[in-house]
């Protein structure tokens, strides 16, 4: 990439990241009455829904922690993290240590979920936070929770009751989730011991999630790995494989450019960006079926923000590994049909929901699913990886 | 209506039942080796999954007793549904009389869910059946699944556990079912009982759901009919309302053309059709927000099958009652936006899930939701309909 280009990105993810998607959230998602965050806002920052989701508020927490701990001791940004975590710690948890998905803005409980997602954000969250504090009580809840989703993982009777045995699957967001958050955890706790389960969930992919007669990625296997012929069997997420990508890539960087690891992550976007990718309107599809037949969800073609944040780390992760220049075309693809569509000129921070040619279905900035977590991570760690790669350039 | 266009729209919906949607899944769905029928078929028939959902099966059932019963006794009909309540019979049932949403080929469950809607399919199928055949067993097995459905509302411990008791909430699909359930009890099993349950559950929509400050019939409110300002306190779906409409003016027309009842129906229609209907680009649009805020549900301006046949019955239901020509204006309109994008003139049948404009976003013919239910239940009702109309013109 040339440094003229490498700074025109730098510029943006950074600029973006610190005067745009943070101080949006800042501004309107803080609640200083009940403590913890609302995230449920309409384009211009006003509330649709004072309710609390548990997701968005540990990655939030975490984001903010991140930022101290990687950008600048900036007070507000701790003050903050501060303030996501004493909620969680106060309303976060159930009886059983298990923790709720949905709460009111009192922060009583609405809806508990079987999935221990919420977990797995809080989990990073706790080990960022102790990173930022020293205090080893944050570490500690850190490993507890990684340890509930690694129970709940590995004995499925935990995690999906509602399914019968008789065809049973499971799903690819299991050893996804597992390798990044045991990735954060080791980086923060700086506990080496998370380098096993990273390993095994990568292992997992490879042998029971990718399949070369496809050359896709399953989201749904059998128990196994077998395929099965049904919906959710031939069921494609590209945006969720595109993000698996990049965490085995950045494995492969950590482990000093690992060619194994690097194998297997280009191998995966390779795959899932040819299936992805659409190439009649730009931007990657939500879903496909592995055989081309039409998938259950008819919302299938939509475009969400999330997979294609995804997909910029990725290629620009790819890039940095490989020097391809294929990857620095698909990067420049991606971010330039992303840029056309979804950030708000008005109002800041970025739509979430488009239709397939880039039109807004609904215009709110947050809900329950979206928050701020895939936009800034987005924009902090390609700031990043470009930010290494002009270090590389100049020093040879 | 002038003559000709009754006979022109009695052609349309009988050829398109008898001819069409009928033939078209008896054709494709029948299977002859395990039993039952499978649904998730493509654009041509072919199958795309071969497991099982009991919605469909449970009102295919229906769906062909009842041609038996008011149509023709027809041999092929009668033999197709006791096909299909063998195999509901056989393997529909788990151990606590409960049933089962989702069977594989074999009949072996894959899912079972909180909601009793499949046991309300399944209570209309068998007294349909009972009306058919006169066996008793059948109507005994169809008075004990209504009890089950109305023991699972009138409990909401039992119906939702997976929310907590912070802020409870009530759905309208509840007594909205109930009527239309009732009904076709009272009409097979000739109880003229059930009767009282139809008259309480349209006072509970009265009172709980229709909400006239903002002319709208809520999706979700508090168990005592309180707005709540939240995401799914706003929730509108036009055409569930519009569906709930004509199953109340079917009860006026019953009750001898009762005016309050008729009153109550077209208010629901008049308030619904004028959020519903897409002004822009024509039918009624899936999801609306009470304040017009955006909703959560990103899909939101999809156009499916099933709410257009609703509101196809519905205004045809309110011009044959009430004379009024603006429903036969509105029948004009939703029938022809309709027959210009749903039918498939190539393999025959529907598309279900069209993007707002018309366009076909998943071109399958059936899945675990969509099946020979709506479009041929249209198709008859407005056929009967049609032909009262004709009848009453002959005779002024």
């Amino acid at each position: 990439m040339n440094p003229v280009k490498t700074e025109k990105y730098i510029k943006i993810y950074k600029e973006g990241l610190l005067n745009d998607t943070i101080p949006f959230w800042i501004k309107y998602s803080v609640d200083n009455e009940y403590g913890g965050f609302m995230f449920s806002v309409d384009r211009d920052g006003s509330i649709l829904d004072t309710d609390k989701g548990m997701w968005q508020t540990c990655r939030f927490t975490w984001m903010l922690a991140t930022l101290y701990n990687e950008v600048e001791k900036k007070e507000e940004w701790l003050d903050l993290a501060l303030h996501g975590i004493d909620f969680i710690n106060k309303h976060g948890f159930d009886s059983d240590g298990r923790m709720f998905f949905h709460l009111n803005r009192e922060g009583e409980p609405i809806r508990k979920r079987r999935y221990v997602f919420t977990e797995t954000f809080a989990s990073i969250a706790y080990a960022a936070i102790f990173k930022s504090t020293g205090e080893e009580a944050y570490a500690q809840k850190s490993r507890e929770l990684f340890q509930i989703v690694m129970n709940n993982f590995n004995t499925p009777d935990l995690s999906s009751p509602k399914f019968t045995s008789t065809r049973p699957m499971k799903g690819f967001s299991n050893p996804m989730i597992s390798i990044v958050t045991a990735q954060e955890l080791r980086k923060n706790l700086g506990d080496p011991d998370y380098t096993d389960q990273i390993g095994e969930s990568i292992a997992e992919i490879e042998s029971d999630f990718m399949k070369p007669e496809f050359k896709a990625v399953l989201e749904n296997v059998g128990v196994d790995g077998q395929f099965q012929d049904h919906f959710d069997g031939r069921l494609l997420c590209p945006g969720h494989a595109i993000e698996a990508a990049w965490f085995i890539l950045n494995e492969a960087k950590i482990r000093d450019k690992d060619p194994a690891l690097i194998r297997v992550g280009t191998k995966i976007l390779d795959w899932m960006w040819e299936i992805g990718w659409d190439k009649e309107y730009g931007g990657i599809l939500y879903f496909r079926d592995v055989r081309g037949k039409p998938v259950q969800e008819y919302w299938q073609d939509m475009k969400f923000w999330w997979p294609q944040n995804e997909a910029i780390i990725a290629t620009l992760l790819a890039y940095q590994l490989t020097g391809e220049s294929k990857y620095e075309k698909w990067h420049d693809m991606i971010h330039d049909w992303v840029y056309r569509y979804f950030p708000d000129p008005e109002h800041g921070e970025w739509y979430g929901y488009l239709h397939r040619d880039g039109r807004i279905s609904v215009p709110l900035k947050g809900n329950l699913w979206k928050g701020p977590f895939h936009i800034p991570r987005m924009q902090l760690y390609a700031w990043q990886i470009l930010d290494e790669m002009k270090s590389a350039n100049s020093l040879s």
